[in-house]
């Protein structure tokens, strides 16, 4: 007898749909992938061509959580690959993974997906009909799946806010989802409207041509670095079990005393009204030159529009050419209807951002619809896992009554620590993994591990979390996943040592620090530890 | 009766030339200076065409000395300039300079000297023959002055290194003196030779349109920022009085913490085998970044070249399109003997960098010939109020052997100090300052001034050393030197406070941070020095 593979579509073969089909073919079950464009990258498939509902990323950018951090559980990122990566070298990272995984063959190019609905016999079999139009011939067809997960992504469809007089302005407006390279902006006076990571950068690119740059910013921003101390990727320091485990307000607190050593946010013009991790911190290393440079000139929210400039309501007026909003995005999926995502005003209805509750079968999900402060991907693997465990009947999803009052309940945590009203989709990065590992039986039991293996056990504490710490117990647990977790540290700082002094020119004057860098993995992190704890104390005592 | 005043030949329209006008002007001499260009500025001249034996800067070229630390003495800038200016805003602030002591009149543009050579009658009036050609007509004239100041800067005559195989290599081959814009170095392989500022500022700027970038250091350096604690400019806290009367051997373990606390300096492959301030250090703010995203990637010193590439010497092999040498200049004074300065190799031999010992009258002086860790401009004007001074007969030089045995002394002290043999006109810049500036009357004495301006006096010996220190008292004292001073740190800080928070929006919980930023001067100083003071003896600890 021959079992058919239950077929899963897949919409999108950005990096969430990679994983999405990987971890079906991990379940047994058979990823069919839909892809608009004809290659694989999503987001990070840079195209000079603007396409409304397609991401795409700038040519100057370079992503801002270091690759262990963000890398695939099973498949870390080439030792040589820089620690924070450029789009282009993401984008070569996801397609080794794609070859090594085989999935090419499970994607259909140029194929849009146009409607997905409960197909006639939905109550019982809990199948979707998925209508897909080719992008080379138009022609449309209708396939029956077992089960759907939306890949598309969060940066789609571009936001734009209404200022008065935007219509009366005589230069160019674009969004940064349009926002490709720096040329057409030469010797023009750009104004970026916001401050996120891609005002930011976006600003940046520009001054290196233009003849001024004002960034306007209603809110303000806690900038952090990528760089931590001694250089090292912040992101592998902030983002450990250890500090996760910190009070709240204490992690707050340290983000805001080490941010304003690095420069006062409030002699910047920077200083926000909300406290550090209340809204979504902006990454940027080269803001605070820019602006102390002049090429960068901070201002408050535009008040209004005129034919050749901008007023802000500070009073203050700027000649302009060119406006860019990098104003965030309308979370919309377009091909399915709101009664199933619930999502309304950027604000879905779904279990841990996943699942619809009130449907009966878990046979549709939501993949990377999760802002959080750390990377996407490996949010989006985690949900790819857990989607497929509980499809393959490994795992249960609660109740509808219990998951509608975890949204709620989540809804409620979000309100009360976020600032600002656009963050509908946040989570906390280790919390958010742990909680669906634990889920899935894929949680490091720490203690457990301190007793059979107590180095990799300070290590996963310690250390940074990284996705392979995932790997280590249950379904789909990866021998690899050991020596990852151990060799994180080197294997980011390793591709800088392109010069190596011979040894006996060294100077050795910097022992303690040879050892927290070039020193064992334990050592390094409990240094690092400690050091930023006598650091946070003395900021303490001057406060 | 009508005494004619004396003529004074200002070679060069540059910073140092500007400054010697005015020297001249206010000691009553009439300055007659010869640019060979059209325009003012000298090096911050910027001009697309690349002239030898013309210095230029580069189009992204940013000054690393803040503009307080850089200031003429008794004119600072607008306090809207930012604290860092781009090359631009200096050739702005030198234009200010210039019309508002109405030196436009003293300068006959495009006019290059030829010859500069003893009058016949030199041994009884010290004068000396000046030969200029037109650049307009080509006429030669030849004109005799009562005294000659050479403001003609070094860097003009690119020093390029002999590397095996470069004349077979097929690529484009430039030095940094050459470099205007990264245009055309778009998609290419780059490499870069040297660890300098300029290697550094050209890596940086190339590696933003480059396919790579590869920069190749012999030596390796020690790389700190513009920004110091909080943002705040790092040679405003460091060129302080306080800082310079600390242990030489406790400032450079100090910047070797600090720089390493920034980025190791191990990780990122730019460990040097000297120790820091034993040579140069190199300012950038951006290279860490670059080295982390891959985009720059440091390299070992160049073995050879072939056709296509370069091989290092740690064997490692890198195909590239074009080579920038960004490898310093040679110091050449063309139009006057060698026999004067006693320039050779490099090595001038002038008291003080300025007078030749062995002439008979004080009459002809280097102007700018100083490599010091600070701005060079307040140098220049210190050296020429020096000469007026002197040439006034308000000052004597001391006796030949006086000042052989000075030059001597400051060679053998300069060589124990600095690790490479190119150091050869390096000063200590408060110490240099404060040698001339006792000279001439102008040194503030701080006992004396903490008796009659207390808080004036802690701002002269805890605050940025800023030039204006040198107009308190003495011959050419300023009224407005005591609020230039007071104000400095503000006036630095200001441009940037372009968006300020509604005070009912702030949150207050950065009293201290505060106090130190916005609070008095007196209280930021002090707290700054002993916040560093804890860093440093907690890094002792660790150590």
């Amino acid at each position: 007898m021959v079992i058919s593979m239950k077929r899963i579509a897949v919409i999108g073969a950005g990096c969430s749909g990679l994983v999405a089909m990987k971890s079906c073919l991990d379940q047994g079950l058979e990823p069919i992938c839909f892809e608009r464009e004809k290659d694989i990258g999503g987001l990070w498939n840079y195209s000079e061509e603007v396409k409304l509902s397609k991401g795409s990323v700038y040519n100057s950018c370079t992503i801002n959580t270091c690759k262990e951090m963000m890398s695939f559980s099973d498949f870390p990122p080439p030792v040589e690959f820089p620690p924070f990566m450029p789009h282009r070298c993401v984008l070569k990272y996801f397609k080794m993974y794609a070859a090594n995984f085989d999935l090419y063959r499970h994607i259909r190019f140029q194929t849009s997906v146009e409607q997905i609905q409960q197909s006639i016999d939905y109550q019982t079999t809990g199948r979707w009909d998925v209508r897909v139009r080719s992008e080379v011939d138009g022609s449309v067809l209708t396939e029956t799946f077992d089960g759907v997960m939306v890949c598309t992504g969060h940066h789609s469809y571009p936001h734009i806010p209404d200022f008065p007089g935007m219509d009366k302005f005589k230069g160019k407006v674009i969004h940064s989802h349009s926002y490709r390279k720096n040329d057409e902006f030469k010797d023009k006076n750009i104004l970026i409207v916001g401050i996120g990571n891609s005002a930011v950068d976006i600003a940046i690119d520009t001054s290196h041509v233009a003849s001024q740059v004002c960034l306007s910013t209603r809110r303000g921003a806690w900038v952090v670095s990528r760089r931590g101390p001694w250089g090292l990727p912040a992101d592998a320091i902030a983002n450990s079990r250890f500090m996760f485990k910190l009070p709240k307000s204490m992690l707050q607190w340290s983000v805001e005393k080490i941010s304003n050593y690095v420069f006062d946010h409030e002699s910047y013009g920077l200083k926000p009204a909300h406290r550090a991790l209340e809204a979504h911190p902006t990454i940027s290393d080269d803001l605070p030159t820019s602006i102390m440079t002049g090429k960068v000139r901070v201002k408050p929210n535009v008040l209004e529009f005129d034919e050749n400039g901008v007023k802000f309501e500070d009073g203050s007026y700027e000649e302009i050419d060119a406006v860019i909003f990098a104003t965030g995005y309308d979370y919309k999926i377009s091909f399915v209807d709101e009664s199933v995502t619930g999502l309304k005003n950027n604000q879905p209805n779904l279990f841990k951002y996943v699942f619809p509750p009130h449907l009966p079968h878990a046979t549709f999900a939501v993949i990377g619809l999760v802002q959080a402060i750390g990377a996407l991907l490996p949010i989006s693997e985690m949900q790819c896992r857990w989607y497929t465990s509980i499809f393959s009947n490994k795992t249960k999803l609660p109740t509808e009554d219990e998951m509608l009052s975890d949204i709620e309940e989540k809804r409620d945590e979000m309100r009360s620590y976020y600032h600002s009203q656009r963050h509908t989709i946040q989570a906390f990065w280790i919390e958010y993994m742990d909680e669906i590992a634990s889920m899935i039986g894929v949680k490091p039991n720490l203690i457990q591990l301190f007793k059979e293996d107590p180095s990799l056990a300070v290590k996963c504490f310690f250390g940074p979390c990284v996705p392979s710490q995932y790997r280590l117990v249950g379904p789909g647990k990866w021998n690899g996943a050991k020596p990852t977790i151990v060799s994180a540290m080197d294997r980011l700082m390793n591709p800088m040592k392109t010069r190596i002094l011979p040894k006996n020119r060294q100077i050795s004057h910097n022992k303690s620090r040879q050892i927290m860098i070039s020193g064992p993995a334990f050592l390094r992190s409990y240094f690092i530890v400690i050091y930023l704890f006598i650091v946070l104390i003395l900021c303490m005592c001057m406060a």
